[in-house]
């Protein structure tokens, strides 16, 4: 059986010193995930599933090594692999094959299709859409077109699968918290007026980096990039931005239009510190309101807000209740403090979200948004971030990350004490 | 007119300190970039010209708020944006309008299109399908259809136009290479014996972060990631890797499947330092090989070569010269020295290119690559790694960014001493 770090061993051999640890998923994980997604895929009416994107593949199968996974609604999921086929062959936990000719990876697919599909319909394979670039998509629907199959987009089964995390995965997610916790607690150190966000960002990346930060965070939607979060100062955090969240910040440019600036720190200002980090590949979000000295009072009631808000919605985090609702309370809640144009960003630039799952990947499902009508399960992780931003002033929030369990209330992952952090 | 660099003025304002700067791209290179578009765009037989991607908009517009950027074969080019829009009307050098309901789009795109097209024929629309996810091509095309337009996959056109670089992105590379440089010299003091591939990188992204990297290094191809580069000591360098490169590097698990590892260096191994940077969107991208101690007799003599092969590239970066004849001679010299097995990774997972295009992207054109055959021009700006893999034992080698000039050798953009550093 294949442990869950191996110590110099394989391909991975040479260096048999105890530092020397590489994180694999176990093969239980991989065996649970294919047998959830060939129900679902039975379930939707498709005769099989393909795999394109690293995250799914890694998700599936153990491996990231470039390729396509091929899952049919019974039988054995098979990886066709560009590179590395000796990597592939070591990680993952499916039989792989070279991919070899992209023309004759479509009869392997046609014979990889269940042979019980009638001969007078076509046969459907589900994909992901979301992710696949075009280019690749019109050849594919080409190769696949004389053995009768199309290709359909089934990305919500791919998100539906991912949403519920394992005991494994939750550990994964702990495991970057903690780390998290720790770097901010020593960067908090250096947090000084004078000192630019990007100053003490560069000191926060280097803490989470020596704790095992992998360097990347994972997002999944077109267009959209994730550093390792972003700290804004005053009226820095404030200004609008393409970052679907309620604060990406100003950026270093035009061409890094979001997360840190040059702008330092001052006195009397919140600084929102949403910083988190990836550890295997699963990532933590976290935000800290901090100030030297006092809060503005407007920001500092609209803080207590935050407080309130989280209150409410972790009594919301349970089984049953539907995804929507945590985000249309808070709403209300905002709106009878008087504070609903300053919720989740200001004016135009607001999103219309209070939480977002997180996983491999920072935008997963469920997404606490309106007309997210799926009901709340066990087993769900969910960055919850109630955040006031006020333009020329600043922002000032909270994000913890729960998951829900089966009974009671959510528990939560994130390990940084939660309050406002006062500085001197 | 719009300065390179603005100070607490308009949107950003609130901070009026000269600390406060944020970077735009000049409105002369947007202007320049537009009419080499539209030129292409002609050239092509296309009625205009639809952008989707992030980099591809901020190249043209000066903005990388999300939406849509449409450029029709004469006339005027708007960009259609989704969020934030009041940020895009800011950063932009060209019309903005609000995206609104997607819907309405489709009639807004057919409004922009050249009246002069014949109603007898389709109108077509080029557009990268390379990057462009296809669920939002097929809402595109749906959308397209009624007003007579298609869809076509004119990824050449946009590669094409980013790979002659102006004066003023040569100088944004050339501040990349120069904190690359820095901060190498600076962690360099830091790479001993005992010390680990993500202990020393965690230093070395400390010292780029902190001279103004973005956090990001962007790639072009799916499923490709880039950190800050690798460092790889003796046989982690040379596990074979999914990334589109010589040495990937072991990473720090099958989720992390490239870059650092948590092996420690030692002495009279080779230590593989790939590591770049990021400035105002442009990187840089070099290797130093590195030793404590002495080099394996082989690993020296291969280092030797890869001296020579780059010797022999500088000759042959000229105007003119087709793409695939550097790449063709050093595999020749490689050859020669009985080294071609190893020659740009090894067996089954060596990379068929000795180079490659760079600039907002890493993986840019042209590629010094067998099949290649375009001619070289000025402003191209390339990245040549020579590089030799025995597993086992490391990869050696160097990495050099060049642009190439109108006469005489290319100029080295690089900032860094070539030689091997050896270290007591």
């Amino acid at each position: 059986m294949r442990h869950d770090t191996v110590e110099g061993s394989g391909l991975y051999a040479g260096a048999s010193v105890s530092s020397v640890e590489y994180s694999l998923l176990p093969a239980e994980e991989s065996a649970a995930r294919i047998s959830r997604l060939q129900e679902a895929v039975r379930e939707e009416g498709l005769d099989g599933f393909l795999l394109t994107q690293n995250t799914d593949i890694y998700y599936l199968t153990g491996t990231m090594q470039t390729g396509y996974c091929f899952i049919p609604a019974e039988g054995e999921a098979v990886l066709y692999v560009r590179r590395s086929a000796e990597r592939a062959r070591e990680e993952a936990h499916i039989r792989t094959e070279e991919l070899g000719a992209f023309r004759e990876f479509g009869a392997k697919l046609a014979a990889g299709l269940a042979t019980a599909v009638p001969p007078d319909r076509k046969r459907l394979i589900g994909t992901p859409l979301d992710v696949l670039p075009a280019q690749t998509y019109l050849k594919l629907a080409d190769l696949l077109e004389p053995a009768g199959a199309v290709l359909a987009d089934a990305s919500p089964v791919m998100r539906q699968l991912r949403m519920i995390k394992s005991s494994w995965e939750i550990a994964r997610i702990t495991q970057a918290a903690q780390a998290a916790a720790e770097a901010l607690a020593e960067a908090l150190n250096d947090l000084k007026e004078g000192v630019s966000e990007l100053d003490w960002m560069a000191r926060y990346e280097y803490e989470i980096r020596k704790r095992g930060h992998i360097g990347l965070m994972r997002m999944r939607a077109y267009n959209q990039e994730v550093i390792t979060g972003m700290v804004g100062a005053g009226e820095a955090a404030a200004v609008p931005s393409y970052f679907d969240g309620p604060a990406g910040g100003k950026g270093l440019g035009s061409a890094a239009p979001q997360s840190v600036s040059r702008r330092l720190f001052r006195r009397n200002e919140p600084i929102l510190l949403d910083v988190g980090c990836c550890i295997d590949g699963y990532i933590i979000d976290q935000t800290r309101t901090a100030v030297m000295g006092e809060l503005p009072e407007e920001l500092l009631r609209a803080y207590g807000v935050t407080e309130r808000i989280m209150r409410q919605t972790e009594k919301l985090l349970q089984p049953g209740i539907i995804a929507e609702k945590p985000y249309q309370e808070a709403l209300h809640m905002a709106e009878q403090e008087g504070l609903a144009d300053h919720f989740m960003g200001c004016g135009a630039d607001r999103v219309r979200f209070l939480g977002h799952g997180i996983g491999l990947e920072v935008d997963e499902w469920p997404v606490l948004a309106k007309g997210f009508t799926m009901p709340l399960r066990a087993g769900m992780v969910i960055a919850v971030e109630p955040k006031f931003t006020f333009p020329g002033a600043g922002v000032v929030g909270i994000e913890n990350t729960y998951v829900i369990q089966e009974e009671g209330p959510p528990l939560a992952l994130t390990q940084s004490p939660e309050q406002l952090i006062v500085l001197p």
